[in-house]
């Protein structure tokens, strides 16, 4: 299954376009498929391709959630999701998973942990793209919503596991945050990286149900009062803590007012727009660092001369600056 | 005073390493001087300089101090440093400001600010670096750092203002990162960065006198509750909360006693050590992506090229695959 030997079926490039304007999840697989693609002709094909489905007026909203594993995270999107196609919206549902490459798609390889959300025929569930780096997953990812967004998708939700760097990632390609948390205090935390927190622009306590809905209010509150202390964010906007319980769908409709209100707030006050830009041309400049340093680290006699170096830098024979210029000499 | 044009007094290699392993800070100020020299010729004994004083088994501690303007880092390391000498200890403070180049050394310009630190034979006060980039101010600290402990210096303070990005460059060059707040909730940290707290391996609440007691009592228990709530740091170390008052130097010697804890835990199940070999190896990729980089972008065609590409995919006319794709054919 690894995408450097996978054979992309052979469609002419303005049916694929075409195929995708009409919404058809067949030619949005293919699409994807195309793009993580590493064949070379496969990539100067998905050039095009993206480049020509580029909508300049995309009125999507691009929803990241995070959360330790076991916080919920597949039944509140399946719950979420199917609210929103109930609204009759599309929502396309993406993932980065860093654990993808060993385990084969941990978080979403199974679509039956979505299983009402998978069987919608207004919603799209993607497994996790694989990939060599994360950079590279995630610039694959970016690309994808690009076509869902081309396919009319309305609602891109990318979840991803908050334990590595991929957060950071995630961060960087959606307009709004949602943190998923669990009630009790530091100890389920255990897992969660450090800056999440201060990442997110909602934070929701899931399992807000039957015996835990008192420690989850208890929760809320502590958070809030977490949150009070931090810095305001770059968007000035207030971070909501809600409570839900994503198996007896309460709290669901609150996040996704929450949301709208963001929504409206960052689209009136400019944010939005501004901070989509920032994405974009962050996402440049990434490519081009990405290429630079593939095309420098990949160099056989570089290689060796970094691995003999690292050694010499770590057992303080040599000074970084010494070690550095000898690599360019 | 930049740097560039700035003539290195011109003393044998030999003489001022030996000026430099006695401790003599005239010897020392020209070294640091040598190394962030920017001319090709300096930069080729400079490097020769700081491989021939690196110090393997140098027991120094480096710490990192930030916080907003007008918490009061200053007067903190007045009384921190005096404390420090006073038990016998040699104290270099450095500091990494990014506005330096701006007003010209906002944070320590002026020595008159640790005015009875300055006059101490057994501290070292150094202002800021100056210069282009944060990476290159970096660098400079970092060999500034190595410079000191080859002088004996014991205690190496590094501080920035808790605004930029500066922090993040802080906390990887240190083994302890201290974040000095106020009291009185949310609105004195209007200026500092979102992440910082949960960067902090020791929050301390300065100003925690008078009037202001009660406050921040408090607020230590607030930003204790908080910390709580964080996921644990990399050292599984316990982030304490403290109260200190730095005018009238009450809680220095705990936070001291604070440190001395962490380096005796840190040391005892190798963190310590492993942390400072990662800072060296992050140090030396850092220094080569810069390196790339620096050849890339500094190259006339490619930046009339980027700045093109950036307009358009700002106005997303063009993909960013597509725009990477050009600038590299």
């Amino acid at each position: 299954m690894d995408s450097t030997f996978r054979r992309i079926p052979d469609i002419p490039l303005q049916d694929l376009i075409d195929g995708l304007s009409l919404g058809n999840r067949a030619f949005l697989s293919r699409a994807i498929t195309l793009v993580e693609s590493k064949r070379d002709d496969d990539k100067i094909v998905s050039a095009e391709l993206i480049d020509k489905v580029l909508k300049p007026d995309a009125k999507s909203l691009r929803i990241g959630i995070t959360g330790v594993p076991g916080v919920g995270k597949s039944t509140f999107i399946e719950a979420f999701g199917r609210m929103l196609t109930g609204m009759g919206k599309k929502v396309a549902v993406l993932s980065i998973d860093p654990s993808s490459s060993r385990t084969k798609g941990s978080i979403l390889g199974d679509k039956t942990r979505m299983e009402e959300l998978s069987k919608d025929p207004n919603a799209y569930i993607r497994p996790s793209a694989s990939g060599s780096s994360l950079g590279g997953v995630a610039s694959s990812t970016r690309e994808t919503i690009i076509l869902c967004e081309a396919a009319g998708f309305d609602v891109i939700i990318i979840e991803t596991v908050g334990v590595g760097q991929s957060e950071t990632v995630v961060k960087d390609m959606v307009d709004y945050f949602l943190l998923l948390m669990l009630a009790g205090g530091g100890d389920e935390l255990q897992g969660i990286k450090r800056g999440i927190m201060e990442m997110a622009d909602h934070i929701l306590i899931n399992k807000a149900d039957g015996n835990n809905l008192k420690a989850a209010k208890q929760a809320k509150e502590e958070y809030k009062n977490a949150i009070h202390l931090f810095p305001p964010n770059d968007a000035n906007w207030t971070v909501p803590v809600g409570l839900c319980s994503a198996t007896e769908r309460t709290g669901i409709e609150e996040a996704w007012e929450e949301i709208q209100k963001y929504q409206q707030q960052t689209t009136g006050n400019g944010w939005f727009a501004k901070n989509r830009k920032r994405q974009l041309l962050k996402w440049f400049h990434e490519r081009i660092h990405a290429k630079l340093e593939m095309d420098f680290y990949s160099r056989k006699d570089i290689k060796e001369k970094i691995k003999e170096r690292e050694e010499l830098i770590s057992s303080q024979q040599i000074s970084v600056r010494k070690a550095v210029d000898e690599l360019f000499n």
